[in-house]
């Protein structure tokens, strides 16, 4: 199946990441006082592609888009929300999981980047919990299988409903071949510290755990009689809401839609433009500079609130990501380049460095840490070009240590008026925005010589011409004028020309030096067994598990153990 | 490609894992005093498969059999060896890395298998600089390319000859669109701590890295002028040799052939016995027990040698995985069994516990960690079926901890005097045999309750029957007699009905729970998208890299980045 064979069901062919809560088709978001319930009803007929439907709370990329958005507005438009319920307005199931028709039929790259995604989502739901305390109960009113029983373990309370029949399940391994890739092996092991052996057992049961057993197995936290359900759900939000350290004021800002014009070989954002070399197999990402200074007090930065400059340029720059990954697979590289004044984007990261106890500007930098650790886990080659006329400070310069190789010009160009480029940290490259290893992008980078993390500390604030960036570490090449072309050119070039699966890999390794977490290994461990098993016959062939599901027909499996 | 329309060279049909430096094809051992010489000079004939030649000292499977055993050697046969030199006979070129050849024409599993091999030959490599002292010293007078660098990134010291063309490299992505898979993306990015651009840098040029930059990118530890290399070479000896805490006995014991009988579907050692019950899809591996006390004195365990029963068992046991392995693909899972006297067994690891600080008992030690780890990594199903006359005991018991699940009869068997089964803990589960992750199979087992490792340590030296083990957690089940036989057969079956693609991506995360190491990340980040990659077209198809290496014909990618 290639992807020009599937079709979009909106008669589309790009797969667009904004919505809100006015076009949602599978998620009910209400509000009340610091409790938010967040309810799961997916609308059978509300398949982003044609070919399925979305059965027993079964969902695709356009649910998950949904609810990754929720999310985001609970964070932005709703700061007094101390807990939100997850919840399905389905009798007896809480979620069926991914939709297997749906998998079944989607190319290899679609499945990939939609784990990809979903994983994000629910890693999301997690930093909500830890950077805002913005806690998820989830409530679990018949059956959570799959997909269904790994959004709720990003959750940081599970409840099961004592009815004698409704259970947790993983049972892709079983029913489909695959695994349960979601996070899920990963949070059973890690998160929820499941003993070994049980999640052996539990992940090879098609019909899952229920009962005493999930309890004591830590699959669920507590088990509640269907009677006292409803009370006791309102019992662990109040105990919850107490707990939590949510503090915002009690208006939020609205995340209006996005301003974005698209081209046949462009995007025009706001504060960040994108232009397609298809030819080439090039993106370029440049990020304009804030226009004005910065506000000089939070109640400003809430008045600007979506337009805020930060705040734009990390929504804009996260739909460009999305955007390229699942509709630009031809795209090899992604190249970033900024232009506008650095001492202004300096004086940016100093605003939000000094307001870091507002809640809005907690959120921002919270959100440009999920936008940069987005950019890490894109499997396109990461390229900076910092060149005359760009601004690359602070909070941007993160997109040139996030980037796999990295190329500075050398003073100004011949015949070109603009200032040379120049680089600059600020307070927010040490701390503010850890990749999914848990350390800093200049901590990752300086693995060898710890040092040299405080060398370019003692530098913040201070603009940096080519040499002395190239001198501190911060970039791979420092080039002058009559360098540069060629030799990003032929960089170019040679990138494109690599095999894109070998890139994926390598750099998939290079990234993400020194220590795991729970987060990176999702990404790392899980996700590439997974990946390889997209691979299998077992589960992709003919005679798979994944496309017989549902036949009445057996997969047909090649017995050998690799 | 299937197994079976390749041939092995030898005539015979299966791979053997054992070996001597008397039967050595592609390696020369010449111990001096404290230092010994490794040299490197494959025959180009001397290929492990028919249809390829080992040119340029490039490696197979054979070719790191020999190495592997040389090392161990090395630890036992030669304690008084502090360092080894890694050297290469072939003028010019250190070692080109696995064949190319070799690896176009081999079977996934095949591929998957060596890499797991070799993977696990530098670790030990490491694994006897980190716990014997016996350091590596790689000497490269050449070019070291691919597999020949990550032979060299598992030395403790690399020497470069500066002779303006010798240059180390990852060649991989570039000239055959795989991953530099043998630790070489890991130990660049996390042992030798190469800044991630540079590293992108190196893995993406053909000709590597020479001269000056090479240190600078801390890719080798020196560049020497010819002149002098062999005097700076004999200097290094001597300095690592004089910091090497290594002071074993002059004497080392012989690590004579295994007695080893193969029939159909057994293999008879001397202190384990292996049936394939291959319709059913299942090895069983039992463990016999010692049959008579330990020696009393460490003399006494010399003497003994080879024939001392924790190092018998170990090195059946370590020759049996690597057979079913690599021999037997379609085995689903292995079963543990054990037969002997659980107080004997206690006797032996208090008796190695008690002689830690012997050189001898220390290597056993650390050879059983090795072997355990190579259980933990083996892609088959892992069950322990610990039954009247069992003994798992301490050491033994680890491979209870190392199944996926286990099963324990409570009580004696209806019309069998055997006694009934019991379990015992030494010291030993404690410390000495940790998993790749770090921890104990214990601690890893109780990451959610590490209160219960102290538990459990409380009743070290106790015979525990099946619901005591059960309790303390060490079984996944105990199961009377009427039970036992319907549970344990619905299980195997079951088992061996599942995607065997799917438990080996499902018991690779399940197995290591909690943090991972650079071992672990070998195994885990780099494999994983290793044997991903090994899956793809641009890779392994008609017209991918590793097919097209050689014929003078580009290969054809699909462009899309998943």
């Amino acid at each position: 199946m290639t992807d020009t064979d599937r079709k979009l069901a909106n008669g589309k062919t790009r797969i667009d990441f904004q919505t809100d809560p006015s076009r949602y088709r599978h998620w009910k978001l209400a509000v009340d006082g610091d409790v938010a319930t967040l309810i799961m009803d997916v609308d059978e007929k509300g398949g982003l592609y044609e070919g399925y439907e979305l059965k027993l709370n079964s969902y695709d990329l356009g649910v998950d888009i949904e609810l990754a958005d929720a999310i985001e507005r609970l964070r932005f438009e709703h700061p007094q929300v101390k807990v939100v319920l997850l919840r399905s307005a389905k009798p007896r199931v809480f979620c069926a999981g991914a939709n297997i028709r749906m998998l079944a039929g989607a190319t290899h790259a679609h499945k990939v980047n939609f784990c990809k995604f979903t994983n994000e989502t629910r890693n999301g739901i997690e930093d909500a919990s830890e950077s805002s305390g913005l806690k998820t109960i989830c409530v679990i009113n018949g059956t959570a299988a799959g997909g269904g029983y790994e959004l709720a373990l990003a959750a940081d309370h599970i409840m099961l409903v004592d009815d004698g029949s409704s259970a947790v399940s993983l049972p892709e391994l079983p029913l489909l071949a695959v695994l349960p890739g979601t996070g899920g092996l990963t949070r059973v092991t890690d998160k929820r510290k499941v003993r070994r052996d049980h999640a052996d057992y539990f992940c090879t049961t098609e019909e899952g755990v229920k009962g005493k057993r999930a309890v004591e197995w830590r699959l669920v936290d507590e088990l509640v009689p269907g009677s006292k359900f409803d009370d006791t759900v309102k019992q662990r939000a109040r105990e919850f809401a107490a707990t939590s350290p949510r503090g915002g004021g009690p208006k939020g800002i609205a995340l209006t839609p996005l301003k974005r014009e698209r081209s046949a070989d462009a995007v025009e954002y706001s504060a960040v433009s994108v232009t397609l070399q298809r030819p080439e197999r090039l993106a370029t990402i440049t990020i304009r500079g804030p226009e004005n200074a910065p506000p000089t007090t939070a109640e400003e930065m809430v008045a600007l609130g979506p337009e805020f400059w930060p705040l734009r340029v990390a929504r804009d720059l996260d739909d460009a990501i999305l955007d390229i990954r699942i509709n630009e697979f031809d795209i090899a590289a992604i190249v970033f380049k900024s232009a506008g004044d650095l001492g202004q984007v300096l004086a940016y990261d100093a605003f939000l460095d000094a307001s870091k106890n507002h809640w809005l500007a907690r959120e921002i930098t919270h959100y440009w840490k999920r936008v940069l650790k987005r950019v890490d886990l894109t499997s396109r080659s990461l390229v900076a070009l910092v060149e005359p006329g760009s601004c690359f400070a602070g909070t941007l310069a993160e997109l040139v240590f996030a980037s796999d190789r990295s190329y500075m010009l050398i003073g100004q160009r011949d015949g070109d008026n603009k200032p040379a480029a120049m680089m600059a940290l600020s307070e927010l490259n040490f701390g503010a925005y850890p990749m999914s290893n848990g350390l800093t992008r200049l901590a990752s980078r300086f693995l060898a010589n710890p040092a040299l993390v405080e060398v370019a500390r003692a530098e913040v604030g201070r603009a940096l011409d080519a040499e002395t960036a190239e001198d501190t570490g911060l970039v791979t090449f420092a080039r002058d004028d009559i360098d540069w072309e060629d030799e990003v050119r032929v960089f170019l070039e040679e990138r494109a020309s690599f095999s894109p699966d070998g890139l994926t890999g390598l750099e998939a390794n290079l990234r993400f030096g020194g220590p795991e977490t729970m987060e990176s290994k999702i990404f790392a461990r899980l996700t590439a067994w997974q990946n390889w098993i997209f691979q299998r016959s077992n589960a992709v062939g003919e005679d798979g598990a994944l496309k017989r599901y549902g036949t009445g027909q057996r997969p047909v499996f090649d017995t050998k153990r690799v």
